[in-house]
């Protein structure tokens, strides 16, 4: 072990002003029987997909000492081919880009048409990242509204975005962690505030979009080149581990990304394991279906315990109401000594519960059934 | 295929003006029968190790529904493992930092230490990322000097540290393109200087140090809580398509950087291929000590044909010198009519080659030969 000053903390390094006292971002990980706090998906890939990733990878591998293909033209083609054929509207490799998560995917987007003296929206509460990463990118950050059932209020977010002129409007649909849907006439809205105002970037995050009871909103790109659908293979595909993110727009938004994209910052073994995910959509798929059902079922049953639901087109489902902010964390805490770890997102009243498997969500309900009994008695 | 105003392009987007009329970094690829040109490995991973990859991916596959471990604990700990048997200093997984390439590692380091309102400072020619992520993190770029010889010239930089406050300072060593090793005494020299004028981080770039005749400039981090050795698995490890970068220093600096850093930043078949490579890293370090003796040999016939070298201490060598800017391109030009890709980094006058297996520096002393007859003739 090396030696050194233990009294040295990050606040005697020369760092920002503005990450001084701050955290770090992610979910408390806690060691406990049911799992339901980060959205994962609880199917494990099929072992044929896994034998089929070995494959690729170990053929990746004895290529590895060269740098990876910069482009990532053969993974664009197939999510492309992947997008055209599940999300209404035909795409190219010319429209997509893809990177180490959606966040990567975000941060630079950020970079490109955010950044120092620019500004990015998000309607609240929403994905916290969105926030955090305009900070990492050092973008001004405007916590837009949001109405009392979770929707976006499309007169009071048309003002937010004429008031401010942002630079960058994140719209996130399904949303997280509400579970809700955004409909194409308020995105279409919102686009029309966004350019009378500046224009702005639009970006579409659709990270849930394969759970959702509506169309992606993929069509929306079509004549509109500050539109921007941005995606993800962490759940539909249920590949949280793998970190590949990927966006569609106008062709010119994927050459501009590539001002600021580190250069061959998507590694071939990522590239290889995501080719063969996606050799393998229709299984995946399948448990996408299975995850709808449940979720479904999750917000049926805590309906009838009796709770409040905010309808939900994600694989989770926010419920409540809880006494604020202190009722909220109190119902988490409690329904965590029963063996579930679900979500504080820091929504005063409200938690988050992943759907998983059959088994994890009833050993989910049974723990609200008794929290309920318990607050009633 | 997607239809879309063709008319559209980069600068008809919102994006930021000091990217307007940019062009993405990367080095020209070619279809050229003997690609000397970045720097790689020449030595594709052994087999045995192609073969644990896919057992160790095979086995993070199995997992990938589930995020990757955040904090990386076992790669950085077999990092620092690694570290302290060949750096000459014993560091823990505290002092351990990883991300998808050093360029990765460097961003995040500008996103916590450089910044809007802030500067770094490279002595160039240099590795010329070091300015691209300034400029994609909002950090105003100082370009150092260097001496005649591509050495640092300690009171030239040191009073360009004192003029100029930066808030980061960069030092390649071994330097990229002149493959210039700088010495402890010029690197404590720097340290000193950026201290006393502000205090700075100094990042010291070792990603070629394991080609050096020099010992690694990791001790220097002992007591120094500022100063910051990053590395790569690139080069010494025949891994450019892994995209594995990682940094050692303070504990503080480690904790700092994971305010910037996206969560989940570094893939479960990351983490697994890194781990498996560093199982290998005898075999592979045996490679390197090839590598080296090709280097030598390199430096020691170019110098024999006539040419100008620089003293290298990396997997490449630097040579000329041709009349100015014209002078080099058309040298490289000539170079690949013969079937040899080698680097034009804009050093008028120079050119550079990476250290390849013995037949590829055959044909390129070859094509150098020939040159240098046509140029006398």
């Amino acid at each position: 072990m090396s030696t050194y000053d233990k009294t040295v903390g990050i606040d005697d390094l020369p760092i920002r002003d503005e990450l001084k006292g701050k955290s770090p971002y992610g979910a408390p990980q806690l060691d406990v029987p049911v799992q339901l706090n980060t959205n994962e998906n609880p199917y494990p890939l099929p072992e044929p997909l896994v034998a089929r990733i070995a494959e690729r990878v170990a053929e990746a591998a004895r290529g590895l000492n060269r740098y990876p293909d910069r482009d990532a033209v053969e993974l664009r083609t197939e999510l492309a081919a992947y997008l055209t054929r599940t999300g209404g509207h035909p795409v190219g490799v010319e429209n997509v880009w893809a990177a180490n998560g959606s966040n990567e995917v975000l941060q630079q987007l950020l970079q490109t048409f955010g950044g120092p003296g620019r500004t990015a929206i998000g309607f609240e509460p929403s994905y916290s990242m969105h926030a955090l990463i305009a900070r990492g990118t050092g973008t001004g950050w405007i916590s837009g509204p949001r109405a009392e059932d979770f929707t976006i209020d499309v007169a009071a977010a048309r003002r937010a975005i004429a008031e401010n002129r942002p630079d960058v409007v994140f719209v996130t649909s399904p949303n997280n962690p509400t579970g809700t849907a955004v409909t194409a006439e308020t995105v279409l809205a919102l686009y029309e505030a966004a350019q009378a105002a500046k224009p702005s970037l639009v970006v579409v995050d659709e990270a849930y979009v394969e759970f959702s009871h509506r169309a992606s909103l993929l069509p929306l790109i079509e004549g509109r080149p500050n539109l921007v659908i941005s995606r993800t293979m962490s759940k539909a595909f249920g590949a949280a581990g793998l970190r590949l993110g990927y966006l569609a727009a106008h062709p010119a938004v994927v050459d501009a990304v590539q001002l600021v994209r580190l250069p061959y910052h998507l590694s071939a073994v990522t590239q290889a394991t995501a080719l063969a995910a996606l050799e393998h959509t229709d299984t995946l798929l399948g448990y996408v279906e299975q995850l709808k059902t449940e979720r479904d079922r999750l917000v049926a049953e805590l309906r009838a315990i009796g709770y409040e639901v905010t309808d939900s087109d994600a694989n989770f489902v926010q419920f409540g109401r809880f006494d604020g902010a202190a009722g909220s964390h109190e119902a988490w805490r409690k329904i965590l000594d029963r063996g579930v770890l679900v979500r504080d997102n820091g929504v005063p009243g409200w938690l988050r519960v992943t759907a998983g498997t059959p088994e994890e969500n009833d050993a989910f309900l049974e723990a609200v059934r008794a929290l309920k009994k318990e607050q009633q008695a």
